[in-house]
This record gives structure tokens, sequence and C-alpha cells, in this order.
């Protein structure tokens, strides 16, 4: 076990940290170390999520009463504000995979207005290196701490930046309409998230006010060359995982949708991960549940000038846990598929 | 009972035809005197719909064997094509409430273009009224002939027409992203129909080919007074009944989602079916399940210029056996809410 | 709106509370005056329950602020406990209806063993009439208090008191296993109701230690004429609505399922919410959904001497709202059926 | 690659198709070779199961025109009937992992009075080897077909055969009611099986005539050592996947719960697939989710004799494809979790 990477994982009682413990179980190279919970400190892991019985994992224990020593690296899946808090206590040669929205935002101010503070580990900040896999795999190899995008971002990112970036779509008027499964919303006690409010419905939420929606935009105008915005509209659907993203955009000059899903499937043709679904072939939510896969499609519009842009992929796993493996599989210098190759489950 | 109105059901063995007879079962003065089902001729309504078990209906029968006299009015929901057939056969004296497509789209070529045929019945097309109760009412009460709009167009005309009509939107670029329940699909055995495979995920459909754009398009054209095309990108909800749209559109001048609202309240204050939300609060379809409810909602966008606006109705209520029963009220001069105002079941 | 019967609904925030409501907004006689829900005093009953947006209704208001002048009953949907402190200090002329646990069972000692602590209003308790409506009719005519039944109770009664009563079955050994909708467990935050616990998912919970099994062995026992045990055993479905108790009986004598179908149709036929199917037809939650319908069934059983029996019924409509207000009717001397008639929504 | 097991999959456009191909995608010693559907030859797999599109397979093609030189092992998919036949022509030095129903019965007579037909392959039937993995390993070490049992049988005989082979449970007035997912049905064209004839619903189904009640008595009189009736309950849960079993048992002698629990500890502490959970846990089918795992629980009653009994597992994997791959294991002396270490999907 001696050339195996000692794991902690911050903040395992939430669905992301169990479905980081699901996947790294099957990695060959991870030795899961230490689970935190601070909530449910003292209990096995299996109390806390009886699918995970079958595992023999470290019992849950309250942060400030972890050692830290020989651990490679930590997952930190924390609430935002909490996360920056721990992880600029953590030792400085141990690396870092947050999954909270604390290091996404480059830029301060930006941080502050969408979450209510002022960032308070600025110099990590500055440090970190915004985790979307399949377009900063260069300085993820080389980063201490590691910023995984959001799920919605993932999505839409690993479709849009290639198109903004070959100058095929116009950087205004980006219309994001995002469906996504309930575990988007973790495991915390909501009425919005009871079964019954969800079931059979489906509805609209954070209209114009989500926090992922500066994320992308953020990314977006590095890859448009100028500040953009967009419009991000999220809605709720009784499903578990999943998430889907309509895009609606005006194409430059003649570009069409063939030309969209050619530039995509020049840009990922070689990417293990992210699949170019032909112009017209629909993807969707069931084609990547529990997979790390994020799949891509282009539609001609009836509209003239215009393109229908579909993103799919599992919010817990490429959306989350997974595209964090496949990070710490590029910091470590691992295959980058390594514990990742699990097939989607369907039905 | 002679005050009674008695009814026909063409087609009762489908889900919208099961919908009117719960519906007509409480009106109190619907008669139901004819039911058909081609494949399940002879056989009770309750052996195929057991739910309705409770009720005295007649047997289902052969269309062609239907004695039709006596008859004050038929409800059609027989297919596309056969519906015109069928109807072109029917007694000059009864009226005709049609749920099919048949008679929605006013150009026979672009019925032609959209359903593959020639148009059989075209006089019969010329004179059936669109059947969009709140907006074409008089027409209703004079018409023999009344042409129920499909779903989608019911919820997305109500909410547009008015802002079009108003001069609050441009009537370029308006982009319809639906979600529709399973319902909407009908009874018939269709692989992409399966549970396993609705289930527990999302995906769009018939992207800018679905046959319910023309009838929008035709529609809002007139409001806006000329030809317009829109984007319509419906997805398929694992949910039984339910269908929401989020439209996305430019405003004119320095219009606002507060003036939207303003516009739809004044435009439907008195309506009781349509209901206007306070600028920001989100319609969900759990609202209007099994009601004639449709409930529209804007809200300001982070684009500046645009808004987005919601629908949400019960896609085999308001958007078809409800509406259809509406319709009947208003050409037998009845209170347009008779039978109608039974209120959403939640959860 | 002289000839209407004044209401009050304490404990409006729950499910059952929107369900009353839902209800009571479609009978002729029912004029809502008090809605009470201490956790939301002062909302308006759509900013808690948006669905019922459409309806006039008074404020929700503090039940310790409610005025009780005027009121001719008052269904009392607050937790067990608070129900029995509650009512007793409401004016005697009033009529009362509880659907809390808190009148249902005869014996103190019982109720003390399974909730927890004394009784506290142990006179109305004597006197509360319990209201499972076909099988105490005549004593709820005359009843100031009633003590509506447990859902589960309400679907085991229906199909076992008769069948006890004929000597048909032998009251050894009666397994019910009982399976429930998620609305069953009410609005209240807790993580099993959470949606990404329960769909997807089956699962036993309060096995052999649920409330309602010594409810329903209270009124088996009154009808064997012997005191007796039952196995209950509830299971948590992933649907809003419905209930279905699978029962497995061994037969007196030479008694099967043929017979077992005769006398429940023979001690129902005149009812008009209890549908007796024929013998081996499958009672389903989808062919009573949102009604006020019970459906029974009996099926042979491979063993030899046993039969399969089956009741289903709606838990928020039969299994709770709609039986209270069927018992208002009789207590009002109304037609039982009134505001009850909704058929089942299916799909 | 020369280390690899060469595989074909007959049937493979069932789910049990698919799903043998997702776990034999991760199994390091396999290597699909062939894909039969004759519905569908000539597409590539991923046509059928787009969720396999990631991986490189062979194009579907028809049983008739497969060329079985070079292959190791089939698994048959195919349905009953049909199977007996395909079997009988494979080549004699091939290994045969039947996943139908067709040699699962050991008595000629048995098998035609449930299946309609006389058995047409008796010869293979009486050298079939019962494929139940942890109680006839040795026989499916030699076996050159395995007869796989079906989807409730595993379920069932898990958790009855030790328990009645210990003499702790009464052979007689077994009961079982069973909930199943829906893939359970396979992917037909089927009413019952659209979404919304499911969804938002339960309803029990075969009763008393389910093809896998004679399967399971069948072994559990082997167990008994006496010819013995069960009853056998099937129930529809709006669910994919997975299978809870709720058994309710008569105790010999002064057996209780805890004892069972620790009999069944005893009997598969060392299994790595079959986990037996502290007495009062209940298993849930969450928690297998797409894994191999069957989960065992047991409850005290409150009938005095008598004990609750829950056996889960996910109906595709350790029900069909995942018990059939560990059998190939098992036959071809690789370590029998190989390809098998997924943990359960939860949420």
């Amino acid at each position: 076990m001696t050339d195996r990477i000692s794991i902690g994982v911050l903040g395992a009682s939430g669905y992301t940290g169990a479905d980081l413990v699901r996947l790294l179980a099957a990695h060959p190279k991870a030795d899961i170390r230490v689970l935190t919970a601070n909530a449910h400190a003292g209990k096995p892991m299996s109390a806390v999520y009886p699918h995970l019985g079958g595992l023999a994992l470290p019992a849950l224990k309250r942060v400030e009463e972890t050692d830290w020593s020989g651990l490679d690296v930590v997952f930190c899946g924390l609430p935002h504000g909490t996360s920056q808090e721990v992880i600029a206590g953590l030792p400085e040669e141990m690396k870092v995979i947050d999954l909270s929205a604390d290091f996404r935002l480059r830029d301060p101010a930006v941080y502050a207005q969408w979450y209510g503070h002022e960032h308070r580990a600025l110099a990590l900040q500055e440090e970190a290196v915004y985790g979307l896999s399949e377009h900063y795999r260069e300085a993820i190899r080389g980063a201490r701490l590691v910023a995984c995008p959001g799920c919605y971002p993932t999505a839409a990112l690993l479709l849009l930046l290639p198109l903004l970036q070959a100058g095929l779509i116009e950087a205004e008027d980006i219309i994001i309409d995002a469906k996504s499964g309930v575990s988007g919303g973790g495991r915390a006690l909501k009425e919005a998230m009871l079964f019954c409010e969800v079931a059979e419905a489906i509805q609209p939420y954070a209209v114009a006010s989500h926090r992922h929606a500066p994320e992308i935009e953020q990314e977006l105008s590095i890859a448009a060359g100028k500040e953009l915005l967009i419009n991000f509209t999220p809605h709720l659907v009784p499903m578990n995982r999943g998430e889907l993203l309509t895009c609606y955009v005006r194409l430059r000059g003649a570009a069409n949708a063939t030309e969209l899903c050619e530039a995509l499937e020049e840009r990922y043709g070689e990417e293990p991960f992210v699949r170019v679904l032909p112009k017209g072939a629909a993807p969707a939510t069931r084609h990547v549940r529990g997979s790390n896969f994020c799949l891509l499609g282009a539609f001609d519009d009836r509209l003239p000038g215009r393109a229908i842009l579909i993103s799919t992929l599992d919010n817990l796993v490429k959306g989350s846990s997974g595209q964090a493996i496949q990070n710490m599989n590029i910091m470590f210098g691992l295959p980058e598929t390594l514990g990742l190759e699990q097939q989607p489950l369907f039905p």
C-alpha cells in the first residue's frame, strides 16, 4: 500500500462526500485515511450512508480533531466560508482539492457580492487553480490547491468554451436553461427538497440569481476576451442525479450546428470523458448517470442564425466528485481515467 | 335531465378522453351518452380505465357504429387525420369540439407540410374557430366547430399574446424552453414512454421540429402583425402531468418585468383560470396539477433589455380536456367555470 | 350563506390541512372561516400552499388568537398531545372532528404506552366516537367529538372488519404488509423524507412498532370478540399519495376468496365510497388518487386455507381529510357524498 | 489479451443484456466478442443503448449468423423457450450461462405447467446447474451450463435457505410479499410498463400466479426435505431498479430474530456479496442499487412465535447480470468478486 495516495475527505456526510467515497473505493491508488463530518463525529460512515456498509472505512471525526500527518491530499466538501478557513489551516505540503465555491471566483469583489462576506483567505484564492480538467490540465498538474468548478459551470463551460474560443458563437445573449436533479441541493433539511415538494413537478428556482452564474461568466469572459453576462435559469427536476443544460446561442458569420459539432469534436476527440454526439442527437441525463462522462450535442434552430446546444453530466460525478478525482489523478501523475472508468447506470 | 347537454366522446381510450370523462362527471349540466374507442369496442370504460369504475357510463363502441341522434356535442380525441374524416361525417346540427391537431392550423399548406398529407376537410377547416378560450371567446360562442389548441400552444399563447399585443416584447428571437410530463405523449406503446426510459432522467425531444411550433407561430404572428418564427425546444420530464414553459424574450423600449406583470394582470385580472403571479414568484407545475388553472410569472433577466417569462398548466386539463369543457360552457351559454372549479391536487 | 357550515381548520399548514381546504373549497355547504398555523401566523394560506392561491381564504393565525364565536365545527390537524389540549379548551357547543391520534385509542393505558405520556383529556376521550364512517355512522351522527381513524387503520378496517364479523377469517396471525406514499409522513423536515432518500427506493419502516398497529388491533378485537394482535409492517414507496395494504389471512372452514368478495360486496354494496372488485382483480393506488374511494379485492392463495386481501385508498383523502368531511356531512345531516364526488386523478 | 475470456452475449438488447455489458466492461478478464439482438441486427449497441456509447463493442448481429468459434462462454438473455433451442445448438465445448427461465426448474412437468409447453432440451436441463452462487458454488465450478436463478428467487433463497436448513423456521405458510422496480419487466412494449401507468402508484400483480413461485418452492423444498408451497405476492414499485422481499415466517421452537440474524451471519460471514444487518436494521433497495450486494435483515414480530425477514438486491445485478458474472468467475477459476466490486449508487 506504500504507493497509494493517502486521502482525507472533509465534510464526508454530504452527497458529494459519499460519492467521493464510492468512487475512491474503486480507485486502485486511493487510500482513504480520514473522513470528517462534525455533526456525525464518532459514527461509522455506514451509519450515515448505509449503502457504503461494505467498505472498511475510518470512523467519522471532527475536522478540528484530525491528525493531518501522512495525508497526501484532502478533498474538501465543506460549506463555502468554512472551507476557506479550514483550508487555510492545513499543512502547506498537503495538496487540496476543494469542492466548495470558495476558490472558484478570481475576483474577491465578485465573491463578496455573491457570497455575502469578504473572502478570508485571499492568498490562497490567488494561488488556486480552477479545476476544469479538460481546460486547465497543465495548471492543475502543478497546483497545490485546486478549486473544482460547480456542477452547472462544468456542464456549461465544457460546451461553450471551445465555441467561444473558436469564434463560432456570439458572446452576447447566451441563454442557459438548466435542469438539475435534486441531489444538487445536497442533503440539508429544506422543505423545498422534501419528496412531496419535488416529485411530480418541475419548477424554476434562483432565476437570474444563482451563484453559478458569475462563475460561468468569469470563464466565458476569459474565452471571449471581454466581459460578458449570461442568462442562467435553473430548474429542479424530480430525479436524483443528472443535469442537462439547453443553451440558446447566436452564431457568428455563417456557422451552423454542423460546424459547432465539428469544433467540439476537434477539441474533445481525444478526451476520455467528453463525448460529442452527431448533430441532431439529443444527450439525456440517463446516458451519463453515475459516470464521469459529459455529453455534448448541437442542433440547428428554426430561428435563422441561431443554434441550440445541449450538455449533460452527472452533477455528483463529472459535476463534482468525479472531476475532483480526475484532478487528483492529474496532480499525482496518474492516468487520468484511473478509478473513473465506470459506465453509466441505466436504467 | 332534459336540461343537460348530451355528449359524445370520440377516442375515449386516450388519456385525454379519460380526463374528459373525469371532469364531465363533475359537471352538473353534462350527460355522457356516447363513448367510442375502436380498439376497445364492447368493453366498459372501467376495463380500460379502472379509476373511473365508480361512474355509470355507456360502454365503449366503434365510432362507425355510433348513433348520433340526440347528441348536442361531441368531443373528438381521435388522432390527427382520422379526426378530420370522422368530423366531416357528423350531423351538421351537432357541435364539435376537436382536441386533435386537425383544425388548428389556418393555412392548409402549413398543415400539409407538418402533418405529411393534404387536408381532407378544407371547408371545415375554414369554419373552425381556434379554441383558446380567453382570446377567442366571442368566436367560440357562435362556433359549430372549435379546434382546441395544443397543450404547449395554450401555455405559450396565454403568456405571450398580451405582451406582443401591447408591444412590450420584441417579436424576434422568442425562445421557448418547454418541459412536459409524460402524459403529453399519450397512452401509445412507444419505447420512449416506458417507465425505465423516462424515470430519473430528463431529455430534449423533437428539437426545432415539434408540430406545436407552427401553431404557436401562427397565433403570435397575428398578434405581432407580421410573420415570425420562434425557437421551441421541448423536454420530457419524469412526471405524469404538467407543463412548464420558460420563455426568453427581448423587451421593447424601456419595458421591464414589472410592466410585463402589470400588462398580464390587466389582461387576465377578471379571468377565472389565468393567474398572474407577482414579479419574481416562480410558477411550478405542482401548483396547477389536475386543475384548469394557468399560472404566469415574469422575472428580470441579468442580461440587459431581456426578461424571463414562465407559464405553467396541466397539459391534460387547461392544455386539453379542461379547456375543451371551458369551450363547451361558452358554446352553450353556461357559466364558464362550470364543472371546472376543482382545486389543484398537491402533493 | 346563512345555511352554510362555519368551519375552522386547526393546523392548516400540514398536508392534511391543505387537502381539507382543497376539498372544502368544492363543498357547497362549507364556509371556511378560520385557518390556524402557529408557525405561519399572519401569512396568507397561499404563501404556504401556492396551489391554493386561487381561493379566497382567511389568513393564517395562531390558535391561541382564534375567535371561536360563530364556528359550527373545527377540524383539528394538530400534532398528537397538542390536539387534546387545544380541543379541551374549545367551546362546548362546537363540534370537533379530530384528525390527530389523540382520541382514537379507547384504553388510556394503551395510549400512554404508545404515545409516551398520560392522556390529558380523559373525559373527552371517553366521549369521542371513532370516525370510521361506514362502521360507526349512527354514533357519528350524534357525536360532538369524532376521532378520525389513521390512514392505515381506515384501509385495514374497511377490509377486515366485515370478514371477521362474518366469521370468514381467523383472528389469529393476520399479517398486514402496508405500502404508503410519502405524504403520510407529513411536511416535517426529516432527512428520511428528502427526495433523494425516497426516490428510486423502497424500504420498510417502523417494523412491528408503528402506532397504527394498536389502533387496528383495538377495532379488530371488537369485531372478533376477543383480544388479538396483528402483524403490521409498513413500507415507504416513492410516490406522493396512496396506500395499499396486502393482507394475508387464514380462512375459517371452507371459505374462499369468492365468498370473501361476496361478503364484502354485501356489506358495502350500497356504500358510495367503498368498491369491491371482482375476485382476482387487483386494486392499485392510481385508481383512487385524490378521491375518497377505498377499493377492496380478494385472491385465492397458493397456500391451502389462506387468502390474499388488498385494500387501497388515498391516505390524504379517505385516509384523512376526505373521511373527515364525510363525517362532517353525517354530523350535520347532509348527503354523505357532498363535496366528495371528485373522481380519481389518473394519470 | 490472450488471457482474457472471449464472451458472447445473446439477446443483448434487453435491460439484462445492457447491464451485462456495463459490468463486463469493467471486468479485467472479460472480452466481449459477440453481441446478438435479432430485432436490431446491424446496429451498433450504442444505437440501442446510448449510455454505452463510450465503449468499443462489436455490432449487434442475428444469433443465427453468429460465428461461435473462439468463444469461451456465452451469456444467454433470450426469452424462455427460445433459449433452450438456441443453447441446444451451441458448440459443446463452450460454456453457457443462461439468464432465462429455461433450465431453472428441475422437474419437466412443472416447467410444462408454468411455461405452457413441453421442454425441448431435456438432456441439457438435466445437466444444468442452478446458479445460486453462494449455495451451489462447487457444482457451478464444474458446470458447462449454469441456469441463473430468477431475481425474486435469488433474494428469497439467500434469505430463507439457511434458516430452513438450520431448522429455525417452519416450512409451512411462508409468506413472501415482494416489491420490484420496473426493470424487472424488461424493455418490452407493454401498456402496464408505461411511465404514466407506473409512476405515483403501487399495485400487486401476478398474485398467486407468478412463475418465480415454483422456482422458490423447488429450492426451499430441497432445504426443508419435503414438498412445500409458498405465498408469493409481487408488487410493482415506481422505481427503475431494486427488489425488496418482506417475508413472514413462523419460528420453530424458541427461536427469535436474534438467532436468525446469527444463523445468517454464520452462513454468510465470509461471503463478499451477502451482508447481514444487525437485528432491527431495515435493508432498503437504495443501499444496493447498481451493485452485486444482497442485504438481509430480521425483526421480531408482534405476533408471538413469528418473525419478519427482509431481503433486498438489485434485480438487474445480483438478481441477474451480476450473479451471472459471479458464476462466470467461479466457472473460470477467477476471484469471485472480479469486475463486481462497484459500490452502490446513492442517491
